[in-house]
């Protein structure tokens, strides 16, 4: 791995074929907290283009086309990735590899991928018919107070408000994912009365009084709410739980994490009441939460879209970062190569064709 | 907390208030696997003292006076403590404090006074009417297979097997407790399937699975049962609960630790076959176990011991190492200072009243 605070940036190929070029991508290791090397290599590239105003923040970048089009959009995707897998012989990792037409390593769904397509349509779109906006941002994988795209927000608002619609090249298989859900956490705790578990009958467990949390979360059947005509699939789970501090000593504390990811037609608080509803009599308290989007699609821009490409609109189930655009007014919609279900995965590939394919529709509506 | 590698052992003093010294013992952090500085602490005090031969092993000491006398007896003691208190505003916790007459402190009751006790009367007794083994051992409480006495058995059984009868200073209130129940743990184990949770019904969550092992283990009521006259009173509980690997994944392992503590009319056998019936259906694993003792106290050495101290005889529901002694067919009772119930609280103390009183009963007995 090359140290991101000496090395030179790589530099970036942006005409050759996009497969390659999601490769290149995925050889500069970006863990999020990392993304200096990749960022640096990316500005390079983009400044290279003379038809292309760019501006970095930390390890974001805008870069902007002005050909005063009638309509603007943005194009968004993160450069970091989740941690490289552990498990030896895993093939996403860095580098990567292809096994014919297949190009494994970290990142290749989740998203270099979609960068990859951001980059040569910036460097072949030199007069596009609409405007647009390339976003490249950091620290998309971890809590969402890092999030490089809201200190772009925060920091230029206005590069990012001008946009009447947005595309997220988040993994979608090619299809159009529109919206997501909303995500929150709670802790859930039990107290007792710690004692010596050879005399149990002084104490009460706090770990036995957490047993209706859990039966009750079993029990729990998610719903599926429909949402201007997308149907969003909910769950609620216990992601975490400890208690107990010595295998003598009766447990005075229980903690139990859940996380609900709930359909963009419940308001954050809304979604709360619900949880809170359920796990009625206990501790609750919220650690964590983040709207979902509605999806849309009903936007002028978005029905365009969908009708430019061709594909087929879905519910997104994951969070994404459509929902930061969907706060600022934006109608904004997932788009992007690879399989959803295999990002963070210690398997992670992406087809070459899968990623041409994404290229292709996006050129269709902006060339 | 000084660090046991490099200080000094505190001297201490062995001649003042046992109450006093119990006090210096508790000043010395001993937490399970951190005896190193209490124990070089009674080593040097013990070798100060010319009517004694003084053996260390690990952080355990063995001290034997060698008079020639007609009869042996062990007086024992741990010189370990269970984790500090993590409450905020604890008071039993290292340093000791006094409230007027009342000594509060990790090991206030389990078992610095008892252990205080025992050298006071290494100190005081040069010429005992029975020849005395004071044994200080490391180790007790964790799992069995860590025990420093269990390991002075096995490096040094002659040491302990010349004597006719046993006196484990562990908390009694002043009565003899006859016997002990045996203790023995599981893990229970739930596995499932890892999954994204915003796509959680690609996964299965093992910690919504372990619902009815909390739930059986919190509707179990556990049984008394009579032996030799005494009732046992036991209990079976869930004392550690482990799962789950980040706020965003759905668990794939769930760890439950059980503990039973069981009559000691049950066999090892019998009790693991008990907890097996009652969570059929789950992956246990037994850990651990340790068997009880029945009370054996028609024993003459037992019966002399009772009638010299004047007490009531009661059973003992904690696994204590008296158990180890029935083992190597001597007679052993417990009996020591401070309220068994208050051991493991975060609310320990003992009454200088108590320390002397137990001093007094067994400076009868021997001197």
């Amino acid at each position: 791995m090359s140290d991101a605070a000496t090395s030179q940036p790589l530099p970036l190929d942006l005409t050759g074929h996009v497969a390659d070029l999601t490769a290149a991508l995925m050889d500069i290791e970006s863990v999020s907290g990392r993304e200096a090397a990749i960022a640096d290599a990316v500005e390079a590239a983009l400044r290279a283009l003379p038809h292309l105003s760019v501006l970095r923040d930390g390890d974001a970048i805008v870069a902007r086309t002005n050909l005063g089009r009638a309509e603007r959009v943005v194009l968004a995707g993160h450069l970091d990735t989740v941690p490289l897998p552990t498990s030896p012989g895993s093939r996403g990792t860095v580098p990567s590899s292809w096994d014919g037409q297949t190009l494994y390593g970290r990142g290749a769904t989740d998203m270099k991928g979609g960068v990859a397509v951001q980059l040569a349509l910036a460097a072949e779109l030199s007069a596009p018919q609409r405007d647009v906006t390339y976003v490249f941002y950091d620290h998309e994988e971890v809590e969402a107070s890092l999030s490089g795209l809201g200190r772009l927000v925060e920091h230029h608002r206005g590069l990012l408000t001008d946009a009447s619609f947005a595309i997220l090249l988040e993994p979608t298989d090619g299809a159009v994912e529109g919206g997501c859900n909303g995500t929150m956490r709670f802790r859930v705790t039990t107290t007792g009365k710690a004692a010596h578990s050879a005399r149990a009958w002084m104490g009460e467990n706090a770990i036995h009084a957490a047993a209706p949390i859990l039966a009750r979360l079993a029990e729990h059947t998610p719903q599926t709410l429909s949402v201007e005509g997308l149907d969003y699939r909910e769950s609620l789970n216990a992601v975490r739980i400890h208690g107990g501090i010595a295998g003598n000593v009766i447990p005075d504390r229980c903690e139990v994490e859940v996380n609900f990811r709930f359909a963009p037609s419940r308001s954050v608080e809304q979604a709360e009441a619900y949880v809170r509803h359920l796990l009625q009599g206990f501790d609750v308290e919220r650690t964590d939460a983040a709207a979902g989007a509605r999806p849309g699609l009903d936007a002028p821009a978005a029905a365009s879209f969908v009708a430019a490409v061709g594909a087929e609109a879905k519910p997104k189930y994951g969070w994404t970062d459509v929902a930061r655009f969907s706060e600022l007014g934006i109608p904004a919609v997932n788009f992007g190569p690879g399989d959803p279900l295999l990002a963070h995965s210690d398997n992670e590939h992406v087809s070459r064709q899968a990623v041409a394919d994404c290229l292709d529709a996006l050129r269709r509506w902006l060339a």
